[in-house]
């Protein structure tokens, strides 16, 4: 599997994965998800499936590719001007989209692919974006591994395999955890 | 999908569970899980296909209800003799069992059946009983949810969506963050 990062807009290889993910998320919102194949993707693409098993191996892996591309933002996190409210506003965003249909549709695909661990990447890029606002405050920053353990687990955890997802006033507890400093979280 | 709890041992419902279990656990030890059926397990369960269609639905909550009976613990935790070690032993053993292959395929399945929020609920039992033992200590417990929000969730989304598990050291210091008393936790 190949997740082709850095692409220039407008080359031959950009093009070719533009046209296919499209031809995926139109066939997504048409049918089935069980039903897809690569054939039908290739049609609706206008390449062959030769040119898809070879970019993406097979099909959950092209699944699991547009489930990531998915998930790479649009924009750079909200700015609200402190450290605690763009964590808020992140945490709370990523809580919605998680608990949704196409969320966890997402999660299960991410799943199969060969590089799963590209989804916490790009969480904590995203996550680093808003620790870079921060850089210059006095008080020590928690690290994004610290962020995506305290935030971005529990929430994909309680969703995948508990009755009911993270409510709001715990997630803002997790966020109090996570700026408390590490000193005062020594017993 | 019905997992049967509190069965009587010796019971005719417990003994068609208890053999269809046993039917899947050697399917799975002897071919493919992907080419396992259901005529299959009845054969070797001595049952009809019906029966267990009747029981559990289809072979994808099958399998989900055999891997959360996996994860029924057959011991209760460890006993170390404080809370901060009965932790630990738990929460290292889960690491364990979790990143290995049997655990990769459990959370799986699990993610595969209608009652996903089963697990939570075993883990819950398990952390429970290990805050018994503390009950009466001076310093105030942490919840169950906080121990499954810091502890097993960290774990298992570490497993299923970054390219490393939790090093045994970032354990160690989520265990610290879940023991610091809620007054040191606000910044």
């Amino acid at each position: 599997m190949a997740i082709k990062e850095g692409l220039r807009p407008g080359g031959r290889s950009a093009r070719v994965q533009e046209s296919v993910h499209t031809a995926v998320r139109e066939l997504l919102q048409e049918q089935e998800r069980a039903s897809i194949t690569v054939p039908q993707i290739a049609t609706r693409a206008g390449v062959t499936p030769s040119t898809i098993y070879r970019r993406w191996g097979d099909l959950a892996a092209l699944l699991a590719d547009v489930a990531l591309a998915r998930m790479r933002p649009d924009s750079a996190p909200a700015e609200t001007g402190s450290l605690r409210g763009d964590l808020q506003a992140w945490a709370e965003q990523y809580l919605d989209e998680m608990s949704s249909e196409p969320g966890r549709n997402m999660m299960r695909d991410v799943q199969c692919s060969q590089t799963p661990g590209y989804c916490v990447t790009i969480l904590g890029g995203q996550l680093q974006v808003i620790l870079d606002r921060y850089a210059d405050r006095a008080e020590p920053l928690p690290s994004v591994d610290r962020l995506i353990n305290l935030l971005a687990a529990p929430t994909v955890f309680r969703i995948l395999f508990a009755s009911a997802p993270l409510r709001v006033e715990e997630l803002h507890q997790l966020i109090d955890l996570a700026l408390a400093t590490p000193a005062a979280a020594d017993e």
